[in-house]
Parts: structure tokens; sequence; C-alpha cells
């Protein structure tokens, strides 16, 4: 392959290097650039010579300031930049930038629709935990459940534990303490979960299980028992608690397998985005693919969440820009805010974030990470704001608040109702979730082609110029509704790779 | 049975009932008391009449004062109780009961010599993992190891995962991001894993290898490989990662499989103790006679590890008396002024413990959870303190300060290198770790009798006067020896109940 740079905005004085394993000094490029040094993939080159004090920009935006003369055709790394101040949240456009796009019709998949209204894209028996000290007793169940229940019940895709660390021992009347109870209340309520929870409880919890999951919010609560508790009385042995278990979900097996995948909108998907191991492609390939995908998705009426506050939050005038309304605006100002004192009351901010791998893969600071991470939302408007854990009960793009941690994203999402997940990676993670299907796009063909059995989508043909973002961003579209449909199974499925649920808890614990 | 109440310490103006299922109105006591309401199980009634204003005395302590009257007979609950002000932490009694205790020599267990002078009462595979994102594959790799590899090695005793929900999407320069860093590090140091250490990584995560375990502390590290980077890029599919796991822990397992129990003394053994799902009974019974069995461990030479901060700081002055010296008591003042800081930093206090359970057991408040949990501790001189993660290097009694959440100071007290667990229970708990044995003891025969395949040891014959804490204590400290030994399991082992790790991570996550 010829030499290659990708610049994103033509106010851009940086571009990146597309070539596998980088470019040596005194490569030339096609316009004359010479690059006076060797620069790895994926990293920056410098356009014009940046003196000490110049603001260095991508995207468009000033993603640091020089903090020594940069010649012509050098390294632009993470030791001459000056990480700039996170935007002020004042003063911030609102709604200037809403675009119209047409609606979308005629796409449908193949769904379980639920008594709440909810489509799920898989047909999961879920059984919630109370608390960490049910958790070895509930692994065992399921791991029997999966051996000798499940089989019988052709219709039934899965049986999980929703597992955790919360529960107990926790200062749960804590500020932020709802956070957690509200999560695991919602994860309860997935759409792939069938909507009819049942919950395994150990008695002397501090999270009781009608705190955990209202009677009063689902009638199936109360017409049938959807609790095991196992300090209860009859449970004479470990054996006893077990068959309980096993017992109460044969009768949800039973009711979950007279299910039948229909025909449904496209609308009824509630898709959660994310991005893990980001590098410096991330954002000029697999992000903005998929958020052309998310223009699809929105322009045919479904729900698509992006979130992970510290990597928007210095975007956030790109995003209160795009707020549908003063109201959406406020609410993506409050989240900022929120996450903002919530990093300065831990003696930190936004800074902790990139890792290690996000720098060598060529991103230098959260600002040029986020620049990325933002491509994933697309161009439409942004219609809703919820926290962490709420359930998201709107249809278009919606920023779902919560942290980057891959896993506590992911989590937090499935309590919003996700029931599709699409995860873009430049390093490469073995990520995965028991509760939906994880579509994942790499950034780049190296790791796709060497990754073949982990990666869904290869996003690295952007940056190549063998597809258009619109052409990858398209195929993703189609390939959301076969997986969602049940006629294609991602790799994280096939390969049953189920990380478990990671809670966020800002609370103490006790 | 005849009705029968228990009060600890002359001083007492409350007794509790031992009678199961509690006893009604009109019961009259052989000393002439008579229950003027029905009292529940393990449930506190005044030994006299206590106007309101009156310290509610129990353990010889006030436990509380009573916010109304309350008559000769009565049931003393939660309601009628006013929680006092935690003890302060300056002038304190610092080494003023420090007791003498004749050593006790010729106790021995067969046990397996680490390297580095640490002895194993098992011999297990460790894989640790620095961080999430490697979980499920880690898991993956453990469930085809322990099928495929571990039958081959039959002096091997088990291959486990050590996973965990931190390494990346965390602030790791934040104060207190210190303690999870160093429960990782120490957990694969644990000195049930057999001192050889290997590590599944996926690269570019912000927890690098050589932060969570750094080569030079241990030999073993430097001559051989020991992590597997499942982003390196001889990783051609997920099969090959798996693989590369599996090469690994093969070679490992040869080494293990060489190792033979050979006799050592008790000297040799670090006993973590904890309680959960306690009831009022726990102070009188099981903690006792854990107490017991610690000092004897104690004479032997051992180093037996009590915990829980918030279980504890409302003896705190009884515990400073205990301390062997100045610099132990200051020791113990430095961890409970962390702690007190941590939860108010949080919005919360010690009040936060105890739980619903605990209270429907008989324990009113904090203040009666902490006396009955300080019992664990036996009555030997405190000889050494160590904060949340830290390495224990000394004998005798230590007070290794973790949270009171059970998984949490389990994990912690693994870190410490606990080879031995004794936990406490009144309420039941399936609880279990998979890196060393768990004896459980009951509070009550109740649950001991109920779940007789689940508790290890019953110390409600203390309760009822079948049996005296010397007696159930002597008889807890040769079953220690027994389990360490292998020549028993403990009731945990047998079934595989094995909860996951659950760290502390005082700092933010992003």
């Amino acid at each position: 392959m010829k030499p290659l740079t990708i610049r994103v905005h033509p106010d851009d004085n940086v571009a990146i290097v597309v070539n596998e394993g980088g470019l040596p000094a005194g490569t030339r490029f096609d316009d004359g650039l010479t690059l006076t040094e060797d620069v790895p993939e994926a990293h920056k080159v410098a356009l014009t010579a940046l003196p000490a004090g110049t603001a260095v920009i991508r995207y468009g935006v000033t993603i640091g300031t020089a903090n020594a003369d940069i010649a012509q055709g050098a390294w632009v790394h993470e030791g001459l930049l000056q990480l700039p101040a996170a935007p002020a949240l004042h003063d911030l456009p609102v709604a200037t930038n809403v675009t119209h796009h047409e609606p979308l019709t005629g796409y449908t998949f193949q769904g379980f629709v639920n008594a709440d209204g909810s489509v799920g894209t898989r047909n999961i028996l879920g059984i919630s935990t109370t608390v960490q000290c049910v958790a070895a007793t509930v692994e065992h169940a399921v791991a029997r459940i999966r051996k000798e229940l499940l089989p019988l019940y052709p219709n039934v895709d899965d049986v999980i534990g929703i597992t955790h660390v919360y529960g107990c021992g926790v200062a749960i009347d804590a500020p932020g303490a709802e956070i957690p109870t509200r999560t695991l209340r919602n994860l309860a309520l997935n759409p792939n979960l069938g909507g009819a929870p049942m919950v395994v409880s150990l008695g002397c919890e501090k999270l009781q299980p009608g705190t955990m999951l209202p009677q009063s919010t689902l009638p199936i609560l109360q017409s049938s028992p959807y609790v095991v508790r196992l300090q209860d009385e009859q449970h004479m042995s470990f054996g006893d608690m077990v068959a309980a278990i096993m017992q109460m979900a044969k009768d949800r097996l039973e009711v979950l397998n007279q299910r039948q995948r229909v025909t449904r909108p496209a609308a009824d998907l509630v898709v959660g985005l994310q991005c893990g191991g980001s590098d410096a492609f991330s954002g000029v390939t697999a992000n903005p693919a998929v958020g052309y995908a998310a223009d699809l998705l929105v322009r045919a009426g479904a729900t698509v969440m992006f979130s992970e506050v510290t990597e928007v939050r210095d975007g956030i005038d790109l995003l209160t820009a795009r707020a549908a309304n003063e109201g959406v605006a406020k609410g993506l100002i409050r989240e900022m805010q929120w996450y903002d004192d919530y990093l300065a009351h831990g003696g930190a901010d936004r800074s902790a974030n990139p890792t290690p791998g996000n720098k060598r893969g060529g991103l230098n600071n959260i600002v040029e990470k986020a620049m990325g991470s933002i491509a994933k939302s697309g161009s439409t408007a942004i219609t809703g704001v919820f926290g962490p854990g709420e359930r998201v009960t709107q249809k278009g793009l919606i920023f779902a608040a919560t942290p980057a941690s891959d896993f506590v994203c992911g989590t937090l999402q499935l309590a919003a109702s996700m029931n599709m997940h699409v995860f873009t990676t430049g390093r490469g993670t073995p990520y995965g979730l028991a509760m939906t299907p994880v579509i994942k796009v790499a950034s780049r063909s190296s790791l796709a082609h060497r990754w073949s059995d982990l990666i869904d989508v290869d996003a690295g043909t952007i940056a190549t110029g063998d597809q258009t973002i619109e052409e990858v961003g398209t195929a993703l579209f189609h390939l959301i509704l076969e997986i969602a449909s049940g006629r294609q199974q991602s790799c994280a499925e096939k390969l049953g790779l189920h990380n478990e649920m990671a809670l966020f808890n800002p609370a103490p614990i006790t």
C-alpha cells in the first residue's frame, strides 16, 4: 500500500498515518509532505510547522497546544501536547445544529413482544439476585438449569444469573446508592428477559426484593411467586435451595418457551453504542460508520443510545448544539456536571482517561479520544437524556449517561433496556455480554483479519479507501436487523463470551 | 427446653432469649422474671425497669439509651434505643489490657511450602488477570483446563481465574486506587497458589502486568514467561489466546504437581476471621468460640486476622487497650479514622451497618453488633495492623483493616495471605471462596441443623448449655488443623461454593 494519511477536517494541521506498522522517516506522500522521523500506525504527523504555543487541530477542534516547536512532517506525540481545559458548562449553544432527517420506513426484524410493550431480540431466562451472598448458589443452579432443563425448552435461548457485588455491606441510603439499586431493577426488566423476572434473595440483606423490584410495577409479580429466599424455613439444605430455584426456573421456562418471534418495525430496537480499546482510527473509521448506522436506525424510529460521559465531555458544545430542545441541553449539562463533581470528589478528573493502549494507538489525550468517540452518535438531534441505570423510555438518539468503563457502561445500557449492542475497538478486546448480542466493529483491517473469530465488522476498509463510511454503516444497519432477528449470531455469541455485570456504585461500602 | 436467657456481663440490664421461636408474654424464668410481651428468639428482654434516658447495657457497655420507659420483662427492640456517638479517637487507653498467654507447642498440619516461606493449605493454580476485559476469556480457558488438564495433575487441587472488575476505566492515580492494585498483586501471591503466579493481560489496559506484579519481587517471574497478553501479535484468533493460556497453565501445573505436603508447625497458618449475617447469638456463642480458637492459634505461633472496621469501631477503646504497644494502637486509630473519613466523604456513617436481617436477629444497632463481632478476636494482645489489601507479614493477632462487606473482607484477607478462613453466621449464608477453605460456624443450633450441608460447626450448643465456649473453640482449633492438612474438606469446599472476588476500590471510575 502506498503511504497514506487521513486528515479529518479542512482546518486540521495534523493527519494520521494509515499504513500498518507505521511509516519510516523520509517517507514522501503524494502531496509532497515528507516525514522527518518514523511515525507509528495511527499516530499523527504535522502537516505544517507548529511552533510552540500553536493549537494542534484534529476533527476541526483544538486537541491540545504544542509545548515545543514541531516541524512539518514530524511525529506529533503525547509529550508534545498540552491538554486544554474542559469546556465550561455555561453559555453553551442550545439546539443550534438540529438537522432534519427523512423518516425511513419498511425496515423490520423478528422479535419477541413483551407484556410491557418492549421487544426482545433474544428469549432468555434471567435470574436476578438481590445480593452477592447468593451468587455462588445461583451460578450452581444456573449450570444445572442449562444442562438439565434448557434442552427441554428449545424456544428459550439461554439462562443467565444476574449476579453482582451489591446488595449488602453497602451504605444503601448514601447519595448515589440509588444508581446500583435502579440498575438491578431495570436489568431484571431488560426486554431480552421476557418481562417475567424471578429473584433469588438471601433474606437478611439490605437490598430486599421488594425494594429491588416493586411488585406494583409488574402485574406478573402479583399473580405468582417470584422470589426464592434462601433463609426461608422450608429450605432444609443447600440441595433444597437449588431445587427451589430450579422449580421456579422451570415454571418460567414453560412460559418463555411458548413465545414466538413476530415481525416488528425496526423502531422496536434499542441499540446501545460503545467503544473500548479505541485508537486514532476509531474516530475516522469504526465510529463514523456506527454513526451512519445510528442515523439510519433513528430515521427508522428506533432508540439509539450513546454514553460514556468522560468521552463526550470535551465535545459538550457539539452535543448541546444538537439537543432537540433546551430541556435536553440542560439534561446533558446536568450529567456532565454530575460526573465532573464525582471525579473531583474522588481526587481525579477526565485526564484519568485515556489508557496506555489508547495512547499507543495514537490517541494523545481525552480531547482527541472524545472527538472520535462522539462520532458514534451520528448526526441526528439528541432527543433525550437519562441518568445511569435509568430505563430509557423514548425513541430517537438518547444520551444515556454512564462511566466509560466498558463493562459498567454495558451493564448500565442493559439496564436502560438495550436489546442490541454495537461495540467498536481499535486495539481489540474480547468483549461480550450474556443479556444481548454484541456486534464488534474493528477500526483497523489488521485487527479484523487477525481476530477474525472475534470481530464482526471490519471498518478499516474506510481508512484504505476500499469502502466508504456509508457502505460500512449501511452494512452494519442490515447486520443489526439480521442478528436482532436471530437469523445470525454475533462472534461473541458464537463463542459464548460473557463478561460479568459491573455495577456503578458511587456510594461507599461498609 | 425450659425458658432461657443469656446475660453476658454482670453489669448488663438486658438479656437475650435463647428459645427457638421466641417466648410468649407471661413466660416466667427461674429467677422470677416474667415477660410482659412476646419476645422473639435472640431478642432482648429488660431485666429491670429502664426509664427513658437510661443506658441500656449489654456486654458491659452502653449499646444505646432508652428513648421511652421500658418495663421490666419488656422486649427491648430497635425502636426503643438511641444510638450513642462513636467513641472519640483520642485519649484512648493504650496497652493497658495486654494479657500474657502461655505458648502452645506440638501442634502441626500438613502443608505445601512455598519459595517465599509461606505455606499453602491447598495447592491451586491461580490465573491472575489485570483487567476485566480478559475475564470471560480466562473463565473459558479455566473451564477447559479444569476439564482437560487438571485430571492429569492429581496433586493439584484446583485451577481458578482471579477475575474482577478493576484494571481499566478507573482513575488509577486517584487517592485510594493503590488499594485495588495492591490487592490484586497480593492475591496472586496467596500461599495457596504456590508462589508461581501467571497473569493474563489484554495489553492496552491501565493496570499493566508490570505494575500489578513487579518482577523484581519474585525470582520466578524473571526466569520464565508469566504473562499472556491477548493483544500480542502472535495470537491470531480467540482459539489462539485460549491455547496460549492453556500452555502456560500446563507449564505451571507441571511444577505444582511435583509438590508434596510436609509437616509444618501451626505457626504457619494465617487464619482470617469474619462474620456475616450475624444475630444476637453471634456475640455469645459462635464468636467467643472462634475467639477461644484464635487464642489457641496465637499461642501456637500462628497469624490470626480479624477485620471489618465498622464492626469494631464502637469498641476501639477495647482494642487500643489490647494493643501490644503504642505503634499498634496508633495503627488501629489510623484505620478507624480513615474509614470514618471515607464514610463521611460518601455521605454515610457507621449506622449504615447493620442489615435488616441482623435486626431481625436481635441486633439493634452497630454498637451491639460490634461488641459481638469483636469477640472473634479472643483475648490475646494485638501485635500488628495492616491496611486494606496489604500482605500481612507478622505473627500473632493482627487487625487487617477491611470493610465489613463479606466478600470484600474475604478478598482482602486473601490478599493479606490468608490460608484458612473461619466465618460465623447467625442468619445463615451460603458463603464460599475458591482460594482457601472456609469453615462456617453457626451461632444457633436451629440453623446448624437446618443447613447441615452448609454449616461446619454448631456453636448454638453454647446457648443451650450443652457445650462450653472452650469445648467448641478447642474442637474448632482441631478442625482448622484437619482441614488445613487436606484430611477433611469444609462444607463450602465439598459443594464447590465459590463467590467471586470483590475488590475494594475507594477511588472513582472513569
